[in-house]
């Protein structure tokens, strides 16, 4: 790793963010990408007011030839950007110099009766569809690795843990069922995000006045009144996007939606996340980070192999909902555009898809290599000796001696066995109460944790059955 | 206000709260309401079994009869929680004690097979469909009567304003029809919320273990291998809550939904009061507040009448985010029921019911008497002499002299009509270019700015004809 | 816990909120001693005016013994703040009366020259004066206890862990000092915030206008230039507040003071629970909570014990963060006062303040009773059999092997007794590379975890030694 | 600005992100800064081992001299921390090759004893001591610029506005010595940050067990007792950063702090951008924004000139609490080392530190280049025909007609004013109880605005005197 190529000031390596360093979203997201997508929306612009005749076809298709990401100068563009408080002014001027040396006449129709916000917001969904298409093809590959697992597992018995403690038995299937649930119901949220992502095209203050006047200025623009209408169509059916139901330059659904799934989806990752670092711990052992060469290493520690997987998921999930919170505060926006709070937006969102979009990525890993251990959780499960089965016998006991006197006598015999570390099968036997009921197979058998799992087998073959049974089924991925 | 009632350390009266001070939100999510769901979901349970057989029917109706929170000492159940970290525990005691009263043996049928969460959880979720319902129901009157206003006032021009400045003429009809558009938005996202409230059934692992055990011990219930099944059921339609894909103990997709459309709503209504407040601001007055007696007055000024309702939906815009982003945040919980995510969820959840709750009822009573003053509209869209309507000069110009020249020459004389305090039409008329391509009747006519609003009708008409174009349709209220 | 008192819609018996139920912040905070403490704040201020002349001494007298929450109703109040957007408004009208009741010619002198936010923010530092003492001395408490935990397991030897792993060794002594330290840390910043709680006191737009007048009017008032700021240091002396640079009603810095203290401190103490949590699972053990009796049951579970106290932290710490960062952004807020931010506060402030009292109180009790097992940390660090310790093998024979093969032969080594099932010792004991270098007896030496603990001892002692390091000192408690 | 750089998927432009694109903070926290941080830790950990004799002075000095960002391949380490969570791992590898192409025996002295987290910590402070420098300059810019704005209108007299009202007069010079006042406590608190950022020097697990280690090995390493304490001494003299009072991989209150100290800055900064826009507004034009040439020029409308400083800063002020509370989020953090709430660290304080310097540096722009119409406030301040005195009327009047019927005599009056549309002096000529009580002359004086500003020329001589009159004065900066 020593120096190979070229980097400064201005480089952003992922340096600080390996939960994202070197997945596909990065690329999505990144300046250079949101560049192209403005000048998408600039060309798309153009093409759906030629479709209208308000710009002449082949001025359009030079707009269209001249609108690439290279042919500009990112940093001088950012940088003009203090000076208007976006960067859409200064991309205008350049636009309109790169058409002009090839054609002077097309020229004048760069940006036509548009304004900064339109081709901003317009391009923001463009980088967004492409990033949440990334994510949601991660949570599939993810959900697909869970249910294998949870397939696998359905018989595989394990302690059910509350409050950190064995409570009773539960299977890793539903376990890993639960994980994928979480996992399709992110799926389901992004998708439904993704299917609504609107064209943005509302002029100055969101009457589309400025557009109107070009139609009306052009003698051959047929039909003033219903021109506006045709126009929001021409440039979703240009864009791939949404019409939306009114300009939404002030009314920032759109973004509130994205911060929710974006947020929704890492929390949920990081549900997996938190039970793999439990999981992994060395007194617990049960289930394994995939095994790679060099994975995991640590800088001072020749025999750690760290979950560094998990780790990674859970630092997106902590960093996400703040930032979600922040765009969701964006909501509160005075007058037709704001003095800020869509200002705001631009850098929350982008780290919100390329966190939610590396925890994706990383957790896909994750689910498909993820190794397990039954021979630890069968360990790890006769730890405290059939306490983790006292429900059980309470149940069994309640007919007998009442219920609040067989609990008692069950955490009695619980703490006598913790004072006295004795398995509890033993502690138990030697009690009246309970020889008089059971005999000592009965009571064996009672006490077996893998014969206490309840409903786990039939809810893990409910849950994989129902490929999405979440209320927002996704309908475009 | 001098004294009349009891209050004590223990009485939350909302004096810090006054959003919600009194609006019908407040008894629905209250500790007593809260403490009742509780109990409503105890019986639903014990019902839910005698359905199934595995609790006698004359026990389930005593535990019904029973489960009353007039019967419980709620600061007991409280300080008790302490002791558990949850109040279930202490509740499921105190109601055994009732319910043996009457009749010892239906005692023995108190929580059977269950767990704290479930039958916190699930109270949680009727104390939400109550709360939202409310608040689903103040979005309709706040939307109904915006939808007036943006009908009444189709035509009623106004400055459109952009950060803070006037930029090109708008109709208030359109900012109503926006503000309606967001009341919509959130209504939609409250409703979804709503018709998918699950009841939590998991037992003490999320196996249903405890429960199915019951029914294993009774020789009378038939097929215990699909009992957990027809217990869910029959669980959800005695409360008439939704079946969940999984016991969701530890998969909190619910409540992440439920805080991200709570916080979607304050956002939205906070949109809706940030315009207000700059509207009725002194040197702009363009829409007052509802005029009641006594309404906004001031301790020490006696001129002032504060917009008081706009405040307080602005204080809870502001609240709410943070409170919903810490719901979203305990999506990341481990193990099968977590050691605290959980517990931090119960008071964030219903500071955001109430707030919210609150916000929608002032927002409706704001919406309802809102006074909009078309006069005093004209008169700030005079303010800058047509300098609103510039964008519309530059492009009715472009076509003659080039579009950059245009800009700039309408640049310079905007700036000499500021800097000369001399309305732009008489700047304008004394250049030759000009004067060189219009008529002075048509250079009045393109400075109108009433003539320049653009597709703002059209949209308006359009936005008010679809009652609910966000795609999250509101299956139930 | 059947019914013994009353409550209803009304009453906040901590029920969703345990962490504080009962603890003594909450009386500290309650509405009613909210009101009280506006009150504090009315009858402060007639006395300072008493001393400068500008109130009659009996009418200051009178106001003080009227100004007692009892007299007043306080859900009334609460219901009458909707109409102004504060409490403070109706509070002086119903203070007035009860004063003119007494003396019709007192009540021409309660809030005399006054505003609504200089009561209600002196009153709100009054609060904060009152629970910051109570949270400070709980902190001082639990720094005390774990003080002697660290002192008496100074050389309790356990295993380091890091990602989830065990690492290197450590001692219990040194990690009880480190949440010693943040205890110490999070008192100083308590401490600090206390020590600078000011009065505020501003008039109707911060320039103290409406008391100068008064003076004014009033002949015997001496010498009006200076009697603003003696009226601001008469103020201060009665309330016992300090001196704020400036009227703040707008310049908020004692509230996002108070907010960075008081999440920092749930999250110090959240760090402890988090601790506590990992090692009271049921594979670790190493510390339980206090045993108390009924402490930690659960509803379903005779055997369980519970980590309550941990649970209960820790879910303040997920709650605060959120609402404290709430009131960092009502820093941001217009004109001399606010439409919104202002009223944001009070709600977030209390809650802030009552889960961090709760925090701090539950922390002192988990801090005083926690049980330590020296048995279980060396069974634990023994689970690795040796692996904890090749950082020092791997240094030992840096000098003969180079730094780089000896990392590769102990991961290499590491692997294998993993994959073996074999001690690293074993291994490690066949291996040419290390016999070579290290007799058997120095082996088994170096392999000796409790030899490996660094300046742990020396840490503690030296932190221990030092009683607030931190750079802000505790003035005031 | 067509191309004429390099720009790729992997520039870090600030096209997203205005307020700090260009400014002197984004070089300072880049990737690249961050990384010669993390290489400047190695040289100074080198070099302090070499002051203790456990590194050869020669090898320090190597290892000084390799220790250069130009000789490493940024992408490639940010690609390689994927694979252990955190960079350093890949860095001293690296790191190491470049030394040992120099000196192979001064490779095996890189990183010595050491982990990756006392490297990453201690660069991180490097990072942020240059960036808190920056910005603690730039908020003395601010401050002084507003020093002397204040001192300049210390008798401009201007509208107070509460609730968006006008309310009582205050002076431009109180309201510029409040903004002053929030940017002096922003700086004390970054000074205090800075003057207490800590080495990091824990070794694996806290214990500094892998320094003390190679102390014992090296024969010459004198008294290997209190070497650990000597080598944070040198350790903190190389770097200039402060001794801690334990190692803090898991006690984590500098970054909490970090986050509380840049949080307050902006949402300080944030309150004077709030009010530059509601002053800026077309109707009111009281202050404007420094007119640069081109600044502020919007795409569509050529008379408009934003307010584009203010719009920056305030997105900053909406971005940076979310942020903020991320990393007070991170203090609850499990074990000796956290898996993924560090790693949830970097990217929030390097966006904190972004963002908060590009907002300072806007502010001192802002604040250096603000325009004041005096006339403009005497203009808005005659809107409302003297209402802005009613409390000084109300005051004068209560002596003769008691407070109450003071208070409701002029709150007809105003209410007559306002729907009359007369001025109050008029309306209140003809009152009887007015022309009973003050002559015409009186009258007149008593309703001139100007004469009412109570104490705010005081309040600026004294607030502007105190050059820092928070409690956290700056110890270094």
């Amino acid at each position: 790793m020593t120096r190979r190529e070229t980097s400064d000031a201005r480089t952003d390596s992922g340096l600080l963010s390996p939960v994202r360093a070197g997945t596909p979203v990065e690329e999505a997201v990144s300046d250079h990408a949101w560049l192209q997508a403005l000048l998408d929306a600039e060309a798309a612009l153009a093409r759906a007011q030629a479709r209208l005749g308000t710009v002449p076809r082949p001025a359009a298709g030079t707009i269209t030839r001249a609108a690439r990401a290279e042919r500009l100068d990112l940093r001088a563009l950012a940088l003009a950007a203090r000076e208007t408080a976006n960067p859409v002014v200064g991309l205008v001027r350049a636009l309109t110099e790169v058409v002009a040396a090839e054609d002077p006449a097309a020229a004048e129709y760069v940006h036509r009766g548009s304004t900064s916000q339109d081709v901003l917001d317009t391009g923001a969904m463009l980088v967004c569809r492409r990033a949440l298409g990334l994510i949601g093809a991660d949570l599939t590959r993810t959900a697909d690795a869970l249910a294998a697992l949870a397939g696998r597992h359905r018989d595989t018995v394990m302690a059910g843990r509350t409050l950190g403690l064995h409570a009773v038995p539960t299977t890793f299937g539903l376990k890993a069922a639960g994980w994928r649930q979480l996992a399709v119901d992110a799926r389901a949220r992004i998708a439904a995000a993704r299917a609504s992502l609107p064209v943005s095209l509302g002029g100055a203050a969101g009457t589309l006045a400025g557009y109107v006047e070009c139609a009306r200025l052009d003698a051959d623009a047929t039909d003033p009144d219903t021109y506006h209408d045709r126009l929001v169509d021409a440039f979703a059916a240009e864009t791939g996007l949404v019409r939306p139901a009114l300009p939404w330059h002030a009314l920032r659904t759109p973004v509130a939606d994205l911060a929710a799934a974006l947020a929704f989806t890492t929390g949920a990752l990081g549900k997996l996340a938190a039970d793999v670092l439990v999981l992994t711990r060395t007194e617990i052992r049960e289930v394994a980070e995939p095994a790679v060469a060099g994975r995991g290493s640590s800088s001072a520690m020749p025999h750690k192999r760290n979950p560094v997987l998990a780790t990674l998921i859970r630092s997106a999930a902590l960093q996400v909902p703040g930032l979600a919170g922040g765009l969701a505060q964006c909501l509160v926006t005075e007058d037709e555009r704001s003095a800020g709070a869509w200002h705001a937006e631009w850098l929350l969102l982008r780290e919100c898809l390329r966190l939610t979009g590396g925890a994706a990525h990383t957790a896909a890993e994750l689910a498909e290599g993820l190794t397990v251990s039954p021979e630890r959780m069968r360990h790890n499960l006769a730890l405290t000796g059939s306490q983790v089965v006292t429900e059980r016998l309470a149940a069994a006991l309640a007919p007998r001696l009442g219920r609040a006197a067989a609990k008692v006598l069950l955490a009695e015999a619980s703490a006598t066995a913790d004072r006295e570390d004795r398995p509890l099968a033993l502690v138990l036997g030697g009690l009246p109460d309970i020889t008089a009921h059971f005999t000592e197979k009965a009571l064996h058998d009672l006490l077996d944790p893998t014969a206490y799992t309840g409903a786990a087998r039939a809810l893990v073959t409910r849950a994989l059955a129902a490929p999405a049974p979440s209320f927002h089924e996704p309908e475009v991925l």
